[in-house]
């Protein structure tokens, strides 16, 4: 049958984990490198949707297509692996040094495809700095601003609101890694990763892998963000928010409740295995 | 076959009431937990597509992301288990201890998951209290205030209008978490149960389980709602409706009409079992 | 596979006609009631849909969620079966009596069951009369008054429009019936009863049904529109309408291009199986 | 598997060609006319949305719901036989003879369609001649005009217009019929067999079965065109150019570039069966 | 199962490559002249939504209907095939000579194809030249113009503007192609294959084969553009930027990270094969 069962949905996250954790760094980095460039890609066209119509909710609707990408063509998303390593580690499958060898390459690559795609864009877009300034750039100088000086201007209160904006769009993340597994079919995968992305973009709230496309690229068109602005103020705590609502609310919350009996069976054949 | 005839849907409503009329209170309380804050997700989620273009059909038919997630990954929502487990009750699986064991610690989780989500929201859309008003934070306190002194106002009129709206609200999610057991597919499922819940959202009829994020976000931002508004002129009503509605509109009405051959064999297959 | 051949669909039609006819009372009622509803549930939101957008097709893309509910959950409805028991009939599985005896039960059912969602759905907008008229309201009146009164002032020419408008109605709902069964899948049922269903509503054409909750509630707002005016003017000639078309241009048209090899072969299976 | 390969899709090609040519008039006068009818009622429906959003390409989106309705039923239109029928023709599977039987008495049919419907939405519109002037109605009385005397105005330029209108138009609706053969799945057939027909509708090209209607129904309500106008500037040589696009460029192409192989191997099989 | 994993797609990209090296001139014509008209609709219809609408997206939605054709019916699209033989070389599968040979004859292909549906297209909407300047025809002008003296205008910035573009544009086709293989039912197909095509259309990349058709027709229309300034300042430089992104981007790059085990298990099988 297409569907699956919530149970076998948490033993395949444990299963992804464990295949993650074992991948070598060459892996991690074209994978990583890939759904950076991607979500990159999938950025700009949400973007240019909001322009055209300046209806953000449309930019939304169709934000999810790099994200599906990444999914179907079996890359590494380090905001799902923020969810699906820690399953692993807590059914004993994988260890701590090898959910942070995945987490620290991945994230590398992610910087090399998000700010190669920046790259790109940035040319394209101001037709190699012979254009003047368009509605786009406008818009990436003043997200990457926003995302930036714009917290550090609140102070704590910033560097909060960033952290919990973080916590709420990873909590949906993580579940479109996890959703894309209650199917065995395509279309059904789709279907299921499709709605938390649709959820946390539509909401603005904040992704580690997006900012490292939008904020360089707003950079790279004169935003007024230093590359302090852009780690202190939002790709750490980012990174920091991300991983608690993955780990906890997602990976772990699910871990706990469709997770027990399967993997003390699945626990027992392992034993087995090891014993013949 | 990925179609699902009506009495095996039935069936299978009797299964899930009596399965999960046995679930522990910690699983009753992460499911119903997860639950609560996905609704109060789907819920923001509308509410900013209602905001954006005017037209609050557009966040309805966004709004059964949330219901979907719910489903898929197997968590507990009250409104379906008041057709589910009476369902089960009806056939003789549940006891009536059990089927209130459910209820009450999956409201409880409801309670929490709604509560923690809406004091996240609030932090993030308020920027910790630094922001001034949005029109997102006006349209939470206006909801909150209509849904509560709004039928206050209204005395034994609006105690009737708010519990007449929450039975015709839970005709359709309670037909929501049974029309997804019509497929065996992902894609089937999703499609189906996204049409009940579209048509109650649509027409802003009363869900138990959405009001328990939305009037404490409203009443975290400032609505002038005491916990006794919210509970005596919307939550208990509320719930007592969405209860009518999917017992005997939903759960018994199908179980009267595709269950009785069914249920019939089953328990002579049950008392077959016994015996041996 | 999924899909399924049309000279399987007509078989199946044999089929459904030929259950349809041996069902009790009860579940014609029970089956007839909620199909009553859940067509009065999708009228209500394709209004809501239209009066938010002033586009009237935005509620017919909408309004096929009612009908897929009805079919996904095996209940019965009598437009469609102006098409399903006549053909089982044509094929000598079905007597006139136990065809009259569906129709009869059903519509009954589809009674009660709209005037049941009429009222609540009244009680509820209104807030039990305390509400002034609404924008809902007076379409529901508008409506009421268009479909009965609006035709009799038109007198025979309004007899004859309201006719056709009913042949072209439920040449269409019949075939939704049908298209329904040429999948075996959850999703290829909806996608293809939708079609037909939408092409009805989108060009305002008389569905008895329908009606059966559009006129009664537009009198309990305060249509000018008496019981006779109602019945004469509209639910009679609609009737009739819908079952010229189903019958003829649905049941015997596909039943006489695509029935007959397989009924032979069936007719012959079924005289093997009582000679042994 | 539910995707069938191109070289599978030309087999079923000669296979349906071969079969449309045995069948009797019967069959092909109701399944043509029932196909005439429904491409009548999704043109009034794509008219209907075009007049409420002003965006032609609304009506567009919905018109396929017709030509659907007609594959999935598996009645027979002559846009699609236009391809179908010369593929098996070049197979040596049908004879000259059988093939224009079928066109001539699907055409018959389709005339006998569309032109009851005419009658039928003419009626209704007008509600029987005692209602003024609609936008429906001065639309379909333009429409008919511009389809005939407006490529009169022209002449020569006119003609060659019409019959390049109707190459660009059956390029596609031949494509149509053949794209719902590669899936086996009822979803897939409707998702692949929409596209080709959205492209030729969007781009207002000429179709024979849709001029059946709407010249016609443009006439009945007053439109300043003769029979001979009709036929003479639109209906032959649209019909012409149908046959041109369907048999060279969707038929023959291909059937040179994916049925080689698999033909002779049929070819052989044939022999071998005729041998035995 | 349906959904096809990430090392079994690159084992079928691998195949693929392989037939498609191995198919005579007469299969390489037919397929790309096709797939080039196909892409000429796509366009135009693209074209037409934005001109009704404003909005750009609206048509960069409906523009994959062409593509999406073009992977079912199995024909050849030399930007796909820019990922897809490489890859097959890097496997030792293909040789320089037979990925050249495909490429050349695929591309004469397209310019038959795209040309002779320019020519048509611009006799249909020109009225054979009798109508006068439409919305439509000035708007192949200005974005044939664009697309080559724009470029020009702008010396080496706008050489190195349309490279890139054409890099963007292409890792995204090629990608298409691939995501296309992600499952083996139709929906899934489309569904998948839809994305990244939306993507590139949706931000106005650079597509060679797009370009064989609007800039012809601009030129046919009258746009200021010589054969020298379609070619150099766009065709091949577009021709070259699609072949980096595809080769190096996608077939390489998922070559590199899902193909290693699974390919030296081939190779094996290979040697075995020969051996025997």
């Amino acid at each position: 049958m297409d569907s699956v069962q919530p149970a076998k949905v948490v033993e395949n996250m444990i299963q992804a984990g464990k295949t993650k954790a074992n991948l070598s760094i060459k892996h991690l980095l074209i994978r990583g490198g890939l759904a950076g460039a991607f979500l990159g890609y999938a950025t700009t066209l949400a973007f240019t949707a909001n322009l055209q119509t300046g209806i953000d909710m449309m930019g939304a609707i169709l934000f999810p297509v790099g994200f599906v990408m990444i999914i179907l063509l079996g890359l590494e998303l380090v905001t799902g692996n923020f969810a699906l390593l820690p399953a692993a580690k807590l059914n004993g499958q994988v260890s701590t040094a090898g959910m942070l060898h995945n987490w620290f390459w991945v994230i590398i690559g992610h910087l090399i495809g998000s700010i190669f795609y920046a790259l790109l864009f940035v040319a394209a877009t101001t037709q190699f700095g012979t254009a003047g300034p368009s509605a786009m750039s406008e818009l990436l100088i003043a997200v990457a601003e926003t995302k930036t000086i714009g917290y550090a201007a609140l102070g704590g209160a910033g560097l909060g609101t960033v952290f919990i904006k973080a916590i709420l769009c990873n909590w949906m993340v993580a579940l479109g890694a996890i959703m894309a597994m209650t199917s065995k079919s395509t279309i059904g995968k789709i279907a299921a990763m499709w709605l938390p992305i649709l959820i946390f973009f539509g909401q603005g709230f904040e992704h580690a892998v997006v900012n490292m496309f939008v904020i360089p690229a707003g950079m790279m068109l004169g935003a007024e963000v230093t590359i302090a602005d852009w780690w202190l103020w939002n790709q750490i705590p980012v990174l920091l928010g991300n991983l608690v609502s993955a780990f906890l609310l997602a990976g772990a919350a699910l871990y706990f409740t469709h997770g027990k009996k399967e993997t003390g069976k699945e626990a027992a054949l392992q034993n087995l295995k090891k014993a013949q």
